[in-house]
């Protein structure tokens, strides 16, 4: 395992996730509108990682403007936290990271340069801070797995949607460096591919077993019984539903037809239980991205339009538990505890 | 409309599927072998096309065989329908019209030269015989069509599965003929995306309103209201569900729980009812077509592997109707007319 994103020297440093599996390249920014092009065309994806980028990428915008006035300091600022908020708007964690800053700007907003210092301490924490979550959620989540399980993962929530280790892929390493064998089935994930490229590639690259399907063939699979748990990781859990990469909704009705657990791994981080599914607006991106598989492979034909959403709503009655760093939840438990 | 394949002058002649939608190219063969290996790499696939194919390959070894003698000659021919049985073996029309030119060479086994040029002719007569199927079919599917609708189809069971028309499209078409207006969201249909370059080709082609969605948007495209109906193909209709590509039973569980109807294009010659869905054999494909994407683009690290089952089992219980050149059948109703 790579830290997926890091703090060096006042830059911010992070694997390019759009030319995985092929390369394995890191990108070093200076400037936060490179860190906010970064989250939007995705070299850095994940909930949990974007949420660090966020921070990271406010930590850099203090820096430029620490000498500013005051005022000019804190209207700066504010343009930078609407950038950041505007890049993926699904994210929980983006909005998140972003008011976690926001409460140390609003602490010492006469002193630009010393909550600078700050802000700077406070993203590297919360790069810390997301490695122990993912170790926590592991544990909680190890419990579930069985020695021989198969789980069945959706897009990736492994250690490259983290700053390391991974939300739902925490359980299945947690459960391996116990003695347990465990292997992975991974959804391709299209239209972007996470499954395929980043979740086969981390898996492979700590030598944990991993098979990839294409997104058509989970229902098959769990049919023919060679799924045990399904795990997929979250961008939003609100008061009734898990907002996850789009398709994880029909993994979830495959999975509740075949009798088999439903796991969504959720840092508390992205629980958002004020809100309901009315509230939340689904992403949808351009429609390139469906038509012209990792912008090399044209698969429409010409002035054929497609459909991108990035998100799927997932309802709670779908969901056996929800894993965070404190335990394992049903949504009626979740509710309880968190809300 | 172009026929997806033909029989002039003792060729067969078919679109190259596997180069659309961006090259319109036309093979054609003398050689039942080739006929044969088109089937099995896909330049033509659909069930009911694949019938005919299967059949038009059986004329042209009659052709290349009728001077041998008679033992010899029905030797050869028993090795040429094992061939073609061989090629796909999860579609039900190829040993549906394997079996219908096997009745011809049984009736008249001792003069191989006349009963080859009543194969041949037999052969030509099923292509028809499909177009008229499909019109059927469409008149049938048409009536459950409003104006306005939506129509989700999975695959590409259009006018390039058949001879021409298709049947999950042909209602479609034949609502649109009746003056209704219909628009079409294709799933890209992924290992080999027969709905983003098929199904939207011939649409586009025939300006019928298409738009693309990666199969893993179907879910969340029904929860937001955007379909009214669900009609796919089949290649093979058991007493206990319905066959389809891989990806097939996904997208019914997302229309059962949206209460949107899932309907199913049938032609008799897919009714396989003496089965069930113990006896069927799922078709297993190469790993490469999920890891390479048509074979030009790699998107799974090398030597990570992957499952690539082509079919679907979709259980009768998820079935909102069947619709035959006879008629609209819920599935008991189809067991009662056909068992």
């Amino acid at each position: 395992m790579i830290p997926s994103i890091e703090w060096i020297n006042n830059k911010v440093k992070m694997i390019d996730q759009t030319v995985l599996p092929h390369d394995l390249k890191f990108l070093e920014f200076e400037d936060y509108r490179d860190v906010a092009t970064s989250i939007k065309v995705m070299n850095i994806r994940g909930a949990p990682a974007i949420g660090v980028a966020a921070a990271m990428g406010m930590a850099l915008a203090t820096i430029e403007y620490k000498e500013l006035p005051k005022e000019k300091f804190l209207e700066k600022m504010e343009e930078v936290a609407n950038l950041i908020r505007s890049t993926r708007p699904t994210a929980s964690n983006l909005f998140w990271a972003v008011d976690r800053i926001w409460d140390i700007i609003s602490k010492y907003p006469d002193d630009p340069p010393m909550l600078s210092a700050l802000v700077v301490e406070e993203a590297q924490l919360m790069a810390q801070q997301d490695i122990n979550v993912n170790k926590s959620i592991g544990k909680n989540g190890a419990a579930l797995l069985e020695d021989g399980d198969t789980v069945l993962t959706h897009c990736n929530a492994g250690s490259l949607a983290t700053v390391q280790y991974g939300t739902a892929l925490a359980p299945i390493r947690a459960a391996i460096e116990e003695g347990k064998e465990i292997q992975v089935i991974a959804d391709e994930t299209r239209p972007r591919l996470q499954g395929a490229r980043l979740t086969a590639y981390e898996l492979q690259y700590d030598k944990i077993p991993v098979k990839v399907i294409s997104d058509t063939s989970s229902g098959l699979i769990m049919r023919l019984g060679k799924i045990n748990k399904v795990i997929v990781g979250t961008d939003r859990v609100t008061s009734d539903a898990v907002f996850n990469k789009i398709g994880t909704y029909l993994v979830a009705l495959a999975a509740k037809d075949n009798d088999i657990p439903f796991y969504v791994a959720a840092p508390t981080s992205t629980l958002s239980l004020h809100e309901t599914v009315k509230d939340v607006t689904i992403e949808q991106r351009d429609s390139s991205e469906v038509s012209n598989i990792l912008g090399k492979l044209q698969i429409v034909p010409n002035g054929v339009e497609c459909l991108n959403y990035a998100f799927d709503i997932t309802p709670f009655r779908l969901v056996t538990g929800i894993i965070t760093e404190d335990g394992v939840y049903t949504p009626e438990e979740l509710l309880k505890k968190y809300k």
